[in-house]
């Protein structure tokens, strides 16, 4: 299991999390996954069959020294940790994207990986008052801090019930 | 088995394709993988079990009205056939990241997809003759041309060894 590694966490569990929850310049940190090379292969041939997340010897003599996982691979594990920590289960409407996505130094296997998730801005709609935008700096870190993923995610969430403005003009 | 969906498709096989067989301004387009609901569960219980994306019962009842596959599944469905049919098996060397990932409609249960890849900017790198950054506008469209995915990819292709210069001046 997973738990908040930061000093501090959300004071509203993830069940009933709304968008108010979601205050700019907060940080935090959930984990860890250790990650197996049997879980890189496994992802690599369904989605990324490219020699070097799916032929460890080939891997070897490849750029990396060694068998790497998928970015995208990269991609799930942060999300996962999202999902189960950061993200409200109920308030969380839809996500447009995510901008500026990176990987920066390889997955590889046994590492172990956390996730640092920073609110970046959290802004209200305009035209819809029962929902509002938050923008989220997204890093899985591995163990000596290089980060395998690094985005800016986009996740509309909605205002808890009881705050909500009928007329939008509150 | 997926293939060549356009009216042209690169003269360098997959296996023999380097830096300069990616021109700026071609287009490609692969597929069709079709979706179905079961790999839609099992990548969200891996990766992104969120209800919304795991439990088809809930999802009926929500902004979607069905059960929709998770955005990284998107991901990794485009993924596969830029790996199958785009990305030279030779000469990709990395990629430093995404930009502008955006996702416009659902993936849904029974979706036919399909890749479009179209070569943005083809630049050899100053620094290291050896290689060149190829930027491909990549979506993943559904049989209605909607796009559950798209975004921006960077590539670092190497040339072709016998065009490269030993002094980097060529």
């Amino acid at each position: 299991m997973t738990r908040s590694l930061g000093t501090a966490d959300f004071t509203a569990p993830i069940e009933d999390r709304w968008f108010s929850d979601y205050v700019a310049g907060v940080q935090y940190e959930y984990g860890h996954l250790d990650v197996r090379e049997e879980e890189i292969l496994r992802f690599a041939e369904q989605f990324d069959p490219q020699p070097i997340h799916t032929d460890p010897d080939f891997a070897l003599h490849g750029p990396f020294g060694g068998l790497i996982g998928s970015g995208w691979h990269s991609a799930g594990l942060a999300m996962r940790l999202l999902a189960d920590h950061y993200l409200s289960k109920v308030a969380s409407l839809a996500s447009p994207g995510v901008d500026e996505l990176r990987w920066k130094v390889p997955l590889r296997p046994g590492d172990r990986v956390r996730l640092r998730a920073t609110v970046l801005e959290a802004r209200p709609s305009r035209s819809k008052p029962d929902r509002g935008m938050v923008v989220t700096q997204v890093e899985l870190l591995n163990q000596d801090d290089g980060a395998p993923i690094s985005f800016r995610a986009m996740n509309l969430l909605a205002v808890r019930p009881d705050r909500r403005s009928p007329s939008g003009s509150a």
